[in-house]
């Protein structure tokens, strides 16, 4: 299960991306640290259940589109 | 979103006792704490999106069957 953040974070770069919004915007309004959204997206971080709700919630998707 | 640790809580427990597994098993095979296992069952604590998928494979379920 290592590579678990890996897939969740292409996972989230692919969503965010489709919804056309900014690494910028989507840290922002998750409240975290752009660069910690970075280390998110490639993986190098397991992030909380409840860190993937709100990013999912921002996104406006099911928290399970995020779950390979 | 105050209370996902505490519906994820729930859903852990009621899986792991459907299973008749104990906590202290549960907590043995996952690697973790068995007090620590309490406090995830309780709500008090936000697990990792990998703590949830060992709990999860351990139990022998999917990971959505673990969130709400």
């Amino acid at each position: 299960m290592d590579d678990l953040a890996v897939k969740i974070g292409l996972l989230i770069r692919k969503n965010r991306t489709e919804k056309k919004i900014t690494q910028e915007k989507l840290a922002l309004l998750c409240d975290i640290d752009r660069s910690y959204l970075g280390r998110i997206e490639r993986g190098e971080v397991n992030i909380t259940v409840l860190k993937l709700f709100e990013i999912a919630k921002t996104l406006e998707i099911s928290p399970t589109n995020l779950l390979p």
